[in-house]
């Protein structure tokens, strides 16, 4: 257990923070809130999203019209999904270009990803999933496994931890055609080992599919390094895109000839504008489009993208680290003893951006610090998660909120 | 044929139009362009929206945060999907409260009201649309009937005109479960008998789906009255909620008691927020909900709705026929002795808010007309739509542009 900090050791460690400068960017938030502890649900918004809504409405769209769909200084919006997925995937998601695209909800996507994941393996008739995975990926596996007649082999990982590479080696077989898992587990803050896990899949002639919702933007990722086949992600979390953004999906190019999903839309087919009968899908990621991206969520993407680029996920890995582990040491310290526990991983090595307490009354004492301005989320049964946002977050505010928690749940 | 107005006859029909004054609503567009004939594909903004998009990033998320999902004064965003529906319904749809939605993409909410309407006749094995549909129409009817093995009955109706219910009633047997066409034909401007094709599909024991992309906002609309099933459309046109704006979806509710889409999400479940284990769709509309909806994107459909609502969709409808019935002459007088032909219906009973002139050089006049600040839409292989918006356009503007088009096509 690492000795907690008092108040003047969080001051030093702003003192020292590379990327302290990055909080100014930020809107103000309310008076009322004493420290924001959400980011891992909804990200906090860059200044420069209001200003590229601005210049959305009053040049690209107001005085362009509709031109800026094939033109512009800002960009062509036709071009932006793939544009921007480029810029979010050299980012953060250790992709090179052309495989990523910014569209729809991460819940489409994921359905997009998983249909064409399967049709890569049409003699296998079982995926993997577990249950502590986020409520979307479970219920999308479950509508296409009833529509195609598949098997769901469900994995229960210890609820503290996370699925291990173990745990899903054991549970393959040569009937498996996905094994789908979220990188860092949206209760737990579990952050898996994604190579492993791939890997172990290839290894029994499966593919992976991975939900980055949780660590896009918080945690390094490096998906052709680790050889992922499909991923998906949303982007109002540690991206910050706003309420609703548009999510990314990104399919590995070794997959772009065979890619068939079953959302066809007039955007994802060859010559669109041609309008001509017959879906023929287009070349590449772009196949995976379906309809009319959402401009003002894409240009907001771009914003947090840039932001993460210009900041280097490195140095926010690192500040996500120092401000959890400050987080468990003052659990350990003040809240242990007051009957919490601690839902998250000690090993930092194996923990998102996120740490999870837990106590009965979670539920109450959740309504209460949001009355008291400390905006933490609460998940049921019992879980309090702290969001840190290495971005706009600092580590005197963090501090400060624990002292909140620990005087308001004595 | 009716005779041409002069530009003072235009400009008397400016003084005596009653929507006049929501002209000055909109920001304005840039000095390079002399009329903007291109709202049947991307409506002006209000600049409302631009207020409301700043209301949006300073106030609800940036000062708010995260509790704008569930409070606020400009209403909870977790409700917005309804209640901005219900706010469109009432203005322009025709529907009663708590049938419609708002989010994702036409293609999107097409995709899942198709499957919906098909998995209630899964007896039948036909579904009934016409080549001259749009494509996302045309190409998610073929995505389906690859899934489910299902046949396409493809109808070609006459392309100056559109699908007319005897064409349909000819064509219908009882393997046909559903039919579906768009309101206003995006090429011709057709304007389909609603009420009287989903009449004879019901006759013949099919149901109707409706794309509306091309109506709502300009048309008049009564979907409970003419017994619509299901329809969709997308607001980046006459309702002018900006590009890439979230599109409705419509569900009688005397479906609602067996909807069944497979985009199952965790904001289509009931009782989202308790993350449980197995889907179980939440009760009405709501269960056509799939991921999280683009906030700024309903917040302008919003703004949309709203103003129709205030200026009444009779009166804009009236203004509509005007606008289109003055382009009709001046293509008679004007362009029809060179060369040009008329695209769309001469009765303005079967012509929604544009009107397509051909000729073979369309393209490339399409090009000259956009470089002398006249955005016009080319369609191929020889159409220019001219789209006629009620609330920004003027007559004399949509006048000048005509003699744009006439000393540039000389």
């Amino acid at each position: 257990m690492m000795p907690a900090p008092d108040r003047a050791a969080a001051g030093a460690l702003d003192a020292a923070d590379p990327l302290a400068p990055f909080r100014a960017r930020f809107l103000p938030h309310g008076d009322d809130v004493v420290a924001y502890l959400d980011g891992n649900s909804l990200g906090r918004p860059l200044a420069s999203i209001a200003d590229a809504w601005r210049d959305l409405a009053e040049n690209q769209w107001g005085h362009r019209l509709i031109r800026s769909w094939t033109s512009g200084e800002a960009g062509a919006w036709m071009d932006l999904p793939e544009q921007v997925g480029d810029e979010l995937a050299a980012a953060t998601l250790g992709a090179a270009a052309g495989q990523t695209m910014i569209a729809d909800s991460t819940t489409i996507n994921f359905y997009k990803v998983m249909r064409a994941a399967l049709n890569l393996r049409p003699d296998r008739r079982t995926v993997l999933i577990d249950r502590d995975n986020f409520p979307t990926d479970r219920f999308v596996v479950e509508s296409i496994a009833r529509e195609l007649d598949l098997q769901i082999r469900w994995l229960t990982p210890d609820s503290a931890a996370g699925l291990t590479a173990e745990e899903v080696t054991e549970s393959l077989d040569d009937d498996v055609a996905v094994v789908t898992a979220s990188h860092v587990a949206y209760r737990s803050g579990y952050l898996a080992d994604v190579p492993a896990i791939t890997a172990a899949a290839h290894q029994a002639g499966a593919l992976a599919v991975w939900d980055l919702c949780h660590s896009v933007g918080s945690c390094e990722i490096a998906l052709d390094d680790w050889d992922v086949d499909f991923a998906v992600g949303c982007t109002y979390k540690f991206v910050g895109a706003g309420p609703g953004a548009p999510a990314f999906l990104y399919a590995a190019r070794r997959h772009h000839e065979r890619l068939d999903q079953p959302l066809w839309g007039w955007l994802g087919r060859a010559d669109a504008f041609e309008m001509e009968q017959g879906y023929r899908p287009a070349a590449g990621i772009r196949s995976m489009m379906s309809g009319t991206p959402t401009i003002p969520g894409v240009l907001a993407v771009r914003e947090g993208a840039r932001v993460i680029a210009e900041a280097g996920i490195a140095a926010i890995r690192a500040k996500a680290v120092a401000l959890t582990e400050m987080v468990v040491a003052l659990h350990d310290e003040w809240l242990a003893p007051r009957g919490f526990t601690l839902g998250s991983p000690r090993d930092a090595a194996q923990r998102g951006g996120h740490v999870t307490i837990s106590r009965a009354d979670a539920r109450e004492l959740s309504a209460t610090l949001i009355e008291a301005g400390v905006l933490v989320d609460f998940r049921t049964p019992d879980a309090i998660r702290i969001g840190l946002s290495p971005l706009p977050a600092s580590f005197t505010e963090v501090w400060d909120a624990m002292a909140v928690i620990r005087d308001l749940a004595s």
